[in-house]
This record gives structure tokens, C-alpha cells and sequence, in this order.
């Protein structure tokens, strides 16, 4: 942590400085510059110092963080990478993310019934998928849109796993549901307007099962990994990261995906990182282009939404691909995948 | 609802979309231009329609949605314009809000300790505010901060709302919280992270006490509504909206405080609105001009961080007010309530 | 400047460093932290290294800027805050703007014809007004948009100017009309699309007029004051800041009106600032509670779209006043002034 | 252009509207909804309406252009896609943009001097290069830093190109330098700062020199489809366009580059489009990540930054490729562009 100190720097305004460090344990050295003072503090845990309280010191002028706030989701936690595997219900296939294979997890946005469940897994299996998402509890902007069919919703998740084999993926809204999403869900979905939903982080920390963390829409990266560090703090190592587009200016695109990010989080983090090129984007037509950038750009794979009719889908039908659309985009990520020493 | 065709327009792209509708009792008025043929829904509950998935029908090029997805929120579900009486518990003052009298609210970002929290309290209470804020359970993006006192917090704001007769204002985390609140709290605030937390908005919608939503830091006004609407729709009616700042490029101050969403908001919708200028900037230094600004704008009061000590506050420090500088500001403010017709 | 290493330091890099420094004469400071090892740099002018480029060194994690990057911008240049007055041509009345006297700035967005430059000027000047503003050559977005009458529009500006006295402000679109814009304009305004076009600035800063700098829609306040430094360093002290909104995510206004960006440039910087809330808003209805804002705010005047027949305006009809509702506005302003200790 | 009327519909209101629409020779549609009545405005150029303006008439709640602004610009003016051939000196080899071949220019952010210009320019042609970037005029944010070796830097340029037979690409300052630049350049740039600068881009839509037009920072894909239609209304048909990253909250990328507008203009235009990851990112390391993924997201080709020493480059050195740095990218792009049907 570095403290620029305004200029002219008084004494007694830079003894403060000092004496606080050495209650809290931290060294100081100090810079006298030509037109600024600045005080380095050293040691302990200055992570824990809240960079705006100094700033309001008398005689600060700004407050610089050196590391990053995050010390579990970090590269240097496991310099080598993780991987995460998904997987733990008996009926469902084993499927490692972070890994030279990319993992494809495909479904429609909401579970709207038994057999457009069945046949988007089977058509997700079909076509290169290795897990299958579907959302029981939606999170809707207006109250009067549908909401999802809760239970029931999972149950036909659950059935289609075991037709499939394929893990399921799915959302939980709330603290109070954690406990029901365990007995169905192989990954607990975090939403993106839940990434700083702190109770619901802490109590999937405290599960065993791993958690697909979306970047709140908002969120910068370090934000984004703060959110993962929630959870491994809590004892749950199983993170996977995904990149779903920011809001931006832009308005051709519902979301502006950032594809950077991923590249970013690769550098800075350990935690294997999939993107959603279709909340992405927001449409359809631009999932595949996107889909190839995203696996070019690093990605450990995709979360896709599949729907056997986009256009009487009951929740985001503009951007869900039909199978025969799902079935060219996986074609065609073989040779990118390939292209860049990743495989299906 | 329009939809505007893609050029040149099918006859079965268009017959698709007229028997939709017909299908969901809305009527079509079609339109032949130059350039694009475009389709009215008009009737039924288009609101209960999903553009995107409209979008997405074969032969369509967009979608535009004619009326605002809010009912209950809307200025033309109450015309002349709604106020919000706080203070339900018997140690309270009542206060109306969004009224002649403008609503000063304010204390510390985190509730520390007893004595702080009393002398806050006194400070608020002497130098002209209505109302007590303090958050028990406080939500950080580190997890290695302070995450606030909890109950005991709680305790403390009950017991300086006995000495002062200030009705409290303080933040609930999640939906298993907010029968615990309500045994404590006068306004049950919802922060602006947990803006789109649906069943947390559900649940204090199910309560008859009042509600401060704080603007997500990302969301639209728009968006804000329809999350004021998820409140309503449970038949509470009592929503106090509070702009707080929204997230942008800009980086001097922390957030960018849109006191034009306060003349939006008095135009589009009947429910008050509070601003806080000590989160929207992030700098107390600025807090003093940002009070008078939201207060010419229209704003219908303040909620303020004030702190007996804010260098040592154990959260947000660098936005918190002395009391020294509360009472300044407080005094100000009178004048320029009075220029906009409004009284402390 | 701070420059981070990373982890773990080796010596050559740490050592490229020092070198590096001393042969742009700058003393170094290294300290060694638990984690980090930092360098600071002193001396000579640190403001010319590139930030960017010495953060590609090898073994450099990050590098922070301490001091801020304009000189003759900076509040510490002329702490007593600067004024600049306009009006230099035989027929104009002096104004001084950055005074306790707020400066009112108003007309058409662009002259459309000699009599409602004529009118206009009139009504402004009755009602308050300090100076005209309107545009003869005018940039839109779309090439087949009314651009501007050109040297006809400037002449019937100063015939409203001999007329009224009042001083004229109007855009100048490139570097080779700066020499014409002088013959006519008492200010030079370049408008937020060419904030950082610099050979615009270095030619208005090589005129003695004052220069109406208005922010650029993505700028943040710091490069804002840097195209400030680009006028200033030329020997031309005369520049007016004009905040006009910044580009956000939110839609409900044409910009998201900053008005905290004047409190910070109050602190940052001498130069007087005055706040355009007709672009700002985009819409006429919020200019009113946006004008008082940006006065309670600290602004030192305001720059505002008034038309005789706004819906039959060639250019921003939506966000000009009618002569009633400019009339209106500055009589609502005067108890607003009074109450932050300004007048009109 | 659909306007939306207030409710309720005043008779009156309505009247205005179509009166005004038939003057200018437009067609009105109307059709009254439950709850709004809404006018449809066809044929003659509903183009150059200004929506703004027409909001503000009495009675109008709100106007929605249904055809996109744009005409030669877009994807209908030339359904197939079209190409730019640059390469019009003597020296130059003919390079088509557009094409199955995707385009790589590559060369230092700055010409700093004859030697480095001439050895970048061996290394851009010996890996796989097709032009050479380099600016010899340059925007900086601070008027301290490096400015560019003007006309000396377009000789040095110059003679890259009669060494290499690569074209020159760079920067056009402003309208009085077009003439100059013409006689050293084989592409015109507009950097992103001058996106909407009106006077510079008519002045290059005079020549008949291929122009390359950089995204603004803060622009959206239909405002920069609006820059080109300037160039493209004044005759000159040879634009391309080069995606740089836009300007958001995140900051641990200089800016986010934005993929996902190379599909959108693919969609809308018949322009090609290049992607600039240097600038997009703002550091080396990501940009090879970043170069994959825009070649699979669709892009033409890659405007890339490489210095012989980025450590000692006075201009953006974070960002620029090492010769080795660049040559290992070339490589690698290989393979993706055969996975997406391209060729180097």
C-alpha cells in the first residue's frame, strides 16, 4: 500500500500515518519526492486496510493498493492452473474443466417442460455437449414474466441426466435453495445479478459442489475474482469462472462480451474461465462468431443456450440456437479448438 | 409492441406473426412503408410479451416496445405523486417522505459499537435529520472485511431509536433476514447489489414495512422500476427509491452520482426518491456540493454517512461525514430546500 | 511514479531499472516489501515517462502514476481559482466568468436565419442572459443533417451582438476556420467531439480568445484537464470548462449529466466551469431541475439551448427551451444562486 | 419513424403531426392502441428527420426510427460484401482487404527514426506482414509527450516502403495535412479520437486514397457506420473499418475490445473491417490471445503495434509486439485462419 501525501506534507500529519501502521503491525518507509511525500506500508495484512478510511486521513492525498485484494483465486495460489471436475451425481459423466478438452454445457435458458428437456439433452449429448444447463428458478427482470418451474423443473433436469449422462448445471437463487439445487444439480450456477449476493456466495462456499461464477454484468475482473474468493474462503476450491458479457454503451449487442477477460483471468488466476457467448450477445445470429472467438481467445469452453423452438421459447428465445444451429456451431469448433492445441 | 419486418418481407413471415398474436388476443395493425413493413400488436397484456424472443421469428428485424413494462410503479397509476410514512415502531418519530418536507437520513456505513452508534444517533437527531441509517449486516466485496455486528448491531440502532425517537434505517441481506429485521427496522433498505435479487425483493414485498431500494450501480432507470415493481406486485406499496450512483468509465470519483435519474424518475414514476451522495461519490470532500445538488434537483432528502471518528471508521471512512461537517451541511441545505420550495 | 516489480525480483531487472532512471536523471527509491519490491522515481520531470511503456519493462508488474499529469491546469498552479472575462470586440459587454456572479450563456444550438437570431438574442438578453451562444458551422452525426449556415450564420450573430451587447460563443470546426471564428466570436467553443483533437486545441491556444472547452462524451475529468494543458501550454490562460454529460449505459438521457465532475474540477483546478444541461439531458423538461442542480452543484454558469419555436428547431429541437421556459428557468434560478452565495 | 403520442391523444396533437408530415411530403399511418396511439412515418427521406425534435412537439411521448440511418454504408447498398484495395504508390504491392486473405499491418506506434522504421518494416514484411503502420503525426493525451517526427517521419516511412514494398498506413492529423499525406500514404488513417471529426473525414472522402477508420473510443457501431457514411457521401467508396476497443468501467484492460462489433458490421455493412488488439488492450501479452480470437470472431485482419524495443519505444511501448513477440503471432494465426476458412 502506498500513500501519496498531500503537498506540503506536515509533520504531524505523516506521524499519524506512521503511528497507525505501527499499531496495526505494518512497516513504513518513507519518500520525500520533490513534490510529494509518499509513505510505503509494509507487512502484516495490508489487505485488510480499507483503502478509502486512509484516504480520509488528514493530509492524504490518495491511496495506492500494490497487491491485489484477492490471495485464494490468484495465479500465484497455483501457478500451474486448476481444474475443476464436474460430475459427482452417480448417473452423470465425469467431465474436467481447465483442461486441454474444451467443455461444451448446453440447454435451453429455462426448463419448460419434460420433452423439450429431453430432446435438448439428447441433442446436447448428440452434438458434442458435456453438460447441460437449464434454469428452474429465473431470475426475470419484470415480476410478470415466467419465473421458472422450481422443482419440478429440476426433477426433469435430473431425468434427462440420467437419459444422458450428461451433468446438469443450473442456477440457485437463494441462500434458503442451496440446499435443494445440492440434491439436483451437479454445478450450482451463481447468476450475474447474484455475483455480489454475499449469503449466497458463503453458503455454496460451504458445499462441496462446484459453483459456475457469472461476472456480474458490472463487475470488473478483480471484482469478478473478490466474488470467487467469497466462495474458496469458505472452504470450497471448486470454482469455475464465466464471462457472460458487461453492460456498456453499446446497444447492437445486449451485453458487450469481454472476450479480454478471459485472457486476463488466465494471467491473474488459477480458476478455469467458460463464456456465454449467447447472453453474450444477446442474439442468436451472433453466438457462433463469437463462440470460435471465445475458444481462440483461451476459453476452457462454452455455456451455450440451446432450444428446440427458439421462437416460442418462454424466456430469451432471441438468443438460444435450434439443435440444427447448435449442431453446426460444435462442427465448427473443432478446427479452432484444434487451431489453438485445445480438443472436443 | 412494433415489429418491424426484415426487407423485403415474406407473406408466411408475416402471416406467422398475425396468427401469433391472434393466438394471444392481441389484434395486428400492419403497415407497408418504402423501406419496411412494420406490425402493431396492440391490445391484451403485450407487456407480458418477450421482445427478444419476437426478435427472433423468421422474417423479423426488430422489435420495439412501445409501452413502459412497469404498471404499478408508473407516474400514471398515481398521477399526483406518492409519499411514504416512516416510523412504524412506538419509539419512532413519524416522517413522511415525499412531501414539502425534505428527509434527511443519516449515520454511520456500519454500526461499530454501542457508543458510536449512540452518539451518532445524537449528532443526527440534534443537527436536523428524521432518520437513523446503520447497517448491522454489511456487505463488502472483500471477505476478509468487516462484515458488520449483526443482531448485536441491531440492538444498538433499536436502542439509540429509543433515545432519539429516530425511526432506523438499515440494510437486509438475504430473505431468511428479514423477519429478524422487521423486529428491529422502521425501513428495510435493500442495497444496491442485491437490486435484482428477486426473492429478496419478493419477501419484503410480503412485509407491510416500508422499503428504501437503492439504484443498482448498473441498472437503468428503467431496470430500477421494474424492481420497485417486483416490490409492489406483493402488495406492498410503501417503496422509497434512493440513487446512489451508477458505474462508468470515469474514475475520480467512485461512482457517477445521476441526479437526472431524479427528475426521470419524478416524471416516469409516483414513488419518492432519496439520493446519497456519500457512496455516489465516495468522497466526503464532495458530499457537501452533491447534497445541495440532489436537493435542486428535486431529490425528496439525503441519506448521508456520517461518523464520530471517519479515519478510524471500519468501513467507508473516506465518504463519512464528521459530525462537525454534518452539521454544516444540514445547515446549508436550508437555504436551497427553501429556493426550490421545500423545508427541512 | 511507483513502479511495482513482480514477484520474485530478480536483480538485472531491478537494476535496468535504476539505470534507466538515472539516465533521465531521476533518483530511485526502491523498498522491499513482504510480497512486492517497489520502485520509486523523484525528480526531473517524471511526468514525461510513459507509463505504459516502462510497465512493458521486463520484471515490472505495474507501474502507478503519483502525480497528476497536467501542470498548468492544476489548482496547485493558482490556488486562489482563476477567472477568465469574455467579451472582446467593441460592441460586447465584459463578462467575467469563475465570479461570485453566475455567467448565463444562451441561444439557438445553430443559427437557422437572421430573425431568430435576432429574437433569440433578445429574449436572452432580457431575461438574464450573459452571452449568446449558437453554431454556424454545425457537426451531426449524419452526413445529410443540417450542418450549419457557415459565415452567414457568424454574421447574423454579431449583428445580434451589436444589437445587445452580448458577447457571442460558437464552435469552431477545425484548425483552418480558427482565424475566420475570431473575426466574429468572443469565445472559441470546441465542442465535446474535438476535445481531444489537438490540432484544434494548439491553434485556438495560439489566440488570445478565451476557449469554451467543453468535455468530451468518454473523457474523464483528468484528460479533460489534460486538453485543457494543450490550450494553456500554447500561452493562451483563458479557458472555460463546460461539463455536458458523459456517455453511460443509461438511455432514459441523451448523457448522464456528471455534476460531480464540477466539485472535483473545483479541487483539481482553477479553471471556471459552466454546465450545459440542454445536451447534457437531452430533453427540455429536465433541463429546469438540472440548471438549478448544476448551480447548487458549485458550477459557475450555465450554457443553454433556447429556440422561439423549439419543435420546428433544424437541429435539437427536443432539448431547447422556448423563450417562456428559458424566462422561467433564470427567474427560479436567482433564489438557488442567492442560496449557495452566487448571483446572476 | 414511429412516433409514440402521449396519453391521452389530445385530437390537436395529432392534427400537428400530420400536418407537418404531409408538408414535407410523408405518409401517416395511425393506429390508436389501448393505451397509446401511435403515427407511422413513410416514404420521402424519413432519413433526415430529427427525431429529438419531433419528441418535443406537443402531445409526443416518444419517436422510434425504424430504419437504420445509414444508407451507403450499409449491407442492402451491397449485399455481397465489398473490398478495399490499397496499395497505390509506384512501390507498393496490391493488397485486397475484404477477401479470404486476411490483411496483417504491423509497424511501431511511432516512427522514432529512420533505422527502426526500416528494420520493423523487414520484420513486418519477413512474417507475414501486407502493410506498414506507423504514425508520423501523433494525438497524444498530454502536450509533454512525443509528438512524432511529422513529413521526416513520412520520408522514413516511405523508404520502408520502397525497401519492402510494403503500403503505409498512418494517421492523418487534420484537414490541412490530407494534401501532404496523400503524397506519402497508401491508407489514410483516422485515428479514434477524430471518429467524429466532420471536417476531416469530408476532407478524406475527397481524395481518392483508401481510408482507414479507427472506432471512437466511446462510439457506438451505428455512430461509426454514421463516420463512414461522411467519407462514403463525399465519393470516396474505399473505407475500412478497424475495431480498437471502447471505453467501459473495467480498467485492467486500457480499454475492452469489442468482438462481437466485427459480427455486428458484418451483418449491417459491406465494409471490411480490421481489428487492432495493441490498442484494444493495451498490453502485449494479450494481444496474441486476442489477434486469434478476432480473426475467428470473423475480422479481415489485424492492425498490430511491434517495435524493435518496446521497453525504449516513446510511444505506447506496453502495448507493442517484440520482433520475435510478432513473428511467433504470425505463426500461430496461421492454423486459426485455416479453421475459419481464411488464408495469411
Amino acid at each position: 500500500m502506498v500513500i501519496v501525501m498531500s503537498s506540503p506534507t506536515k509533520p504531524e500529519d505523516l506521524e499519524r500515518i506512521v503511528q497507525l501502521a505501527h499499531q496495526r503491525n505494518l512497516q513504513t518507509h518513507i519518500s520525500h519526492g520533490e513534490e510529494r511525500t509518499i509513505v510505503g506500508l509494509i507487512g502484516g495484512d495490508v489487505r485488510e486496510l480499507d483503502t478509502a478510511t486512509l484516504g480520509r486521513l488528514p493530509g492524504v492525498e490518495r491511496v495506492v493498493r500494490i497487491l491485489q485484494p484477492f490471495k485464494l483465486a490468484s495465479r500465484a495460489h497455483q501457478p500451474d492452473g486448476g481444474q475443476v471436475t464436474i460430475g459427482c451425481h452417480p448417473s452423470s459423466r465425469r467431465v474436467t474443466i481447465g483442461h486441454t478438452k474444451l467443455a461444451i454445457i448446453a440447454g435451453p435458458c429455462s426448463v419448460e417442460g419434460r420433452e423439450m428437456t429431453m430432446q435438448t439433452a439428447q441433442a446436447v449429448r448428440e452434438h458434442g455437449g458435456h453438460g447441460l444447463r437449464g434454469g428452474a428458478f429465473k431470475p426475470r427482470t419484470s415480476p410478470y414474466s415466467f419465473q421458472g418451474l422450481g422443482r419440478q423443473g429440476l426433477e426433469y433436469l435430473a431425468e434427462a441426466r440420467q437419459a444422458t449422462g450428461l451433468p446438469v448445471v443450473t442456477e440457485v437463487p437463494a441462500p434458503e435453495q442451496v440446499g435443494l439445487l445440492c440434491e439436483y444439480a451437479d454445478v450450482l450456477q451463481i447468476g450475474a445479478r447474484n455475483m455480489q449476493n454475499y449469503p449466497l456466495l458463503q453458503e455454496v462456499g460451504r458445499t462441496d459442489r462446484p459453483v459456475l461464477l457469472k461476472r456480474g454484468m458490472s463487475a470488473s475482473v478483480e471484482e469478478w475474482l473478490m466474488a470467487a474468493e467469497y466462495v474458496l474462503s469458505q472452504g470450497n476450491n471448486r470454482v469455475i469462472l464465466c464471462e457472460r458479457g458487461i453492460r456498456t454503451f453499446e446497444t447492437s449487442t445486449r451485453n458487450t462480451l469481454d472476450l479480454s477477460a478471459v485472457a486476463v483471468v488466465k494471467q491473474q488466476s488459477h480458476l478455469p474461465v467458460l463464456v456465454d457467448p449467447s447472453h453474450g450477445t444477446g442474439y442468436a445470429d451472433l453466438v457462433p462468431s463469437m463462440s470460435l472467438a471465445a475458444i481462440a481467445a483461451g476459453a476452457d469452453g462454452l455455456l451455450l443456450e440451446v432450444h428446440p423452438d427458439p421462437p416460442s421459447a418462454l424466456c430469451d428465445g432471441g438468443q438460444s440456437l435450434s439443435f440444427a444451429g447448435y449442431a453446426q456451431l460444435t462442427a465448427g469448433l473443432q478446427a479452432v479448438a484444434a487451431a489453438v492445441g485445445r480438443e472436443m
